[in-house]
């Protein structure tokens, strides 16, 4: 990230059932605990204007829509998020802690649907420039194991509909990233009990506030 | 456009109150005479989807929208265009007549808010690859005079409500395009009486349709 932005970056990702919710709750909570004013938010959308946006991606009215129109609308709506919510946060010092980011956008439109990476990445500069992440954890656990917890949720959005296959896509997709970028994404094996799971958290986290000086 | 297609595509250009709606008509009216079979449709919308990105474009919920996510939903809206409507229309060898185009993102994003030329060109190229319309009728016309008739008309909607120096951006950048394409785009003096402008457009769509082989 910048180093002008004085504030923190820090992005959760993971499948369904990966346990984001409660896992997210936990981060935030760390963090307050450190004393940092945390802004909390989610992917897509994050302000009204992207919630509009996450709604015709979510909903089942548009069940026929193009890849690219998919990848698009994901970062128009990121495009808004970072210019009203994200950069201003930390510009002015805050950490920012949110529901997915971009590595959503590689794992999802890019390993699930199988758009080429490098059209990823040209959306990717154009919206974001140079900011990236400072800290993503990855909430990693095996598809099925996910799917059994999320399927005893609400009614599946128009992601959720997708077969098995996509969801294996996914997570490759995924630890691919985090293999490709070891210092940024810290992958937390989500399939252990919660207690198991808010430990690595801690360990990720506590480093991290050491590092960034507290 | 590329030469696997077998319609056409054409597409009409103009700033606020430019006569776009009745001479799109006469021009449809042209070339169904011509024994073309005629798509009728317009940008930001012509799907579904496209029709609701439409809707958070120019409605008044979100003013404060960044220019760079204007420019997405914009280019999202267009990808579900050509991925449902254009290019199928076009394989099947209809006509495409569009009442606006990627033109107007140069002329309303670029020249109008300021976005650098090439960035636009990042996206036109994402979403078109290597396709653009054939030919381009820009109803061009003095802006005071178009917004004095624009203003005859119903409610103005986001982009409706802009300054007069916004306008006077979009129609030079408008006419920049002419300039560098002239082959593609042909100027309509918009200003004179409508039977001057469908003498005109009439000269411009014929010497279309003979080049195109009847």
């Amino acid at each position: 990230m910048s180093n002008s932005l004085k504030g923190r970056f820090i992005t959760v990702e993971g499948g369904e059932g990966a346990g984001k919710s409660s896992n997210l709750d936990y981060i935030r909570n760390l963090l307050s605990s450190a004393g940092k004013q945390v802004v909390f938010t989610r992917e897509p959308g994050g302000t009204p204007l992207g919630e509009a946006i996450r709604d015709l991606l979510l909903g089942h009215q548009h069940t026929g829509m193009a890849d690219d129109t998919e990848l698009l609308l994901m970062f128009a709506a990121r495009a808004e998020h970072l210019q009203q919510k994200i950069k201003p946060a930390l510009q002015q010092g805050q950490w920012v802690l949110c529901d997915r980011f971009t590595d959503a956008s590689y794992a999802y439109q890019g390993a699930g649907r199988g758009l080429a990476s490098d059209r990823i990445a040209s959306l990717e500069q154009f919206v974001q420039g140079e900011l990236r992440p400072d800290l993503t954890l990855l909430l990693d656990l095996p598809v099925e194991q996910g799917l059994a917890r999320a399927g005893q949720r609400s009614e599946p959005d128009r992601f959720e509909k997708q077969e098995m296959s996509f969801f294996e896509k996914v997570r490759a997709g995924y630890l691919e990233i985090a293999a490709r970028e070891p210092h940024r994404v810290k992958i937390i094996d989500a399939s252990k009990p919660l207690e198991t799971v808010q430990q690595q958290i801690d360990h990720v986290v506590t480093a991290f506030l050491e590092q960034s000086g507290g």
